[in-house]
């Protein structure tokens, strides 16, 4: 009998993309499987934006110069980045490189021109794309966040519908309706425990 | 915005076949799947098996003669069959087709040598290995069932073998230990989640 148990199926540790439209609720989706999921490592993307008020620095972003940015750039050391509406943003390789090799699965939250980046790069990974239940709520939501000014939302609002075209690049779509994220959740959860099942196993090479 | 939720990917049933060695606990898993899936339809295999004791003709098997499932294999009625240990096992394909058709779920037990047989007509269902923790373990299961013969047990574990072996074949595995049957419940159910999430969906044709 094959030592299946002992084979890198079951043992190598997971790189998760988590992606999707601004304001479909990507950060609160996070937010809940931090608590379900303790053993996965989630990146801190790095960025140039300003922070928001309720945003903790090394928590929710590494917010950093643009001249930080660009060293790091250059040297190399993001895994993929992104200019969105001006700003920066990046996802540091040494942070994932490490978890995995520590057997931790690694989430990486991303929008959906970083997810593509991210498939060149390291196409064994898993790419979940979190949709809104429909265009009216991804509106509703954007608006209710009153950081936007109605130029930045409709615009926010184009980039939604031509990402959604971009479903077809992704292994599994997710729907964050208004008032389903509990079963986002359970979802993504789900998906985690299948993809360790799988005979052939996805292993990550950075 | 694609409409994501009306696509048949969401919609489309799963054709699921749970395969594996004899003794590793087929039927106990399916038993608990049962009452976990409601909405699942569980084929009946049709067999010319002598009934033992504790099973129901028409819940766990369907018992015909030799003669019927003749006719039936004659008719190309049956998904698949297999003779193992001299009895003819098979499944008839309307019952799948039916369910199917009526939006539901499949779920299939087949052994090993079915298992392969249904891929090459359903490529597209999902194919879950269910494993013992060890080899030691499936005997001491085998031994329990007090209804082999020192040799017939002796033919099982070599099987048993050979049908390890063939894992590759299946896109899942999930290992039934002593005493971890829950966890391979919860996998079960997980895959069936993670399956109905895929943005390219496994549509079955028969």
């Amino acid at each position: 009998m094959p030592s299946h148990n002992a084979g890198p199926g079951q043992l190598a540790p997971l790189l998760v993309v988590l992606s999707g439209p601004s304001g479909v609720g990507k950060d609160a989706v996070l937010s809940r499987l931090r608590t379900k999921l303790p053993a996965c490592h989630f990146t801190v993307t790095v960025t140039t934006r300003t922070r928001r008020p309720q945003e903790r620095d090394g928590v929710d972003y590494n917010f950093v110069s643009e001249r930080r940015f660009q060293e790091l750039l250059g040297r190399g050391e993001l895994l993929e980045y992104a200019q969105v509406y001006g700003n920066w943003y990046g996802v540091p390789k040494d942070q994932v490189r490490e978890a995995l090799a520590r057997g931790r699965d690694v989430m990486i939250k991303a929008d959906v021109q970083g997810a593509a980046t991210i498939k060149r790069l390291a196409p064994q990974a898993v790419f979940i794309f979190l949709a809104p239940g429909s265009l009216e709520e991804l509106e509703s939501r954007l608006h209710n966040r009153h950081t936007e000014s109605p130029e930045a939302l409709a615009q926010r609002l184009q980039v939604a519908r031509e990402e959604m075209k971009r479903l077809p690049e992704f292994d599994y779509i997710v729907v964050n309706a208004d008032a389903r994220m509990d079963q986002a959740i359970a979802q993504i959860e789900a998906i985690i425990t299948a993809e360790k099942c799988r005979v052939q196993p996805r292993i990550v090479k950075l």
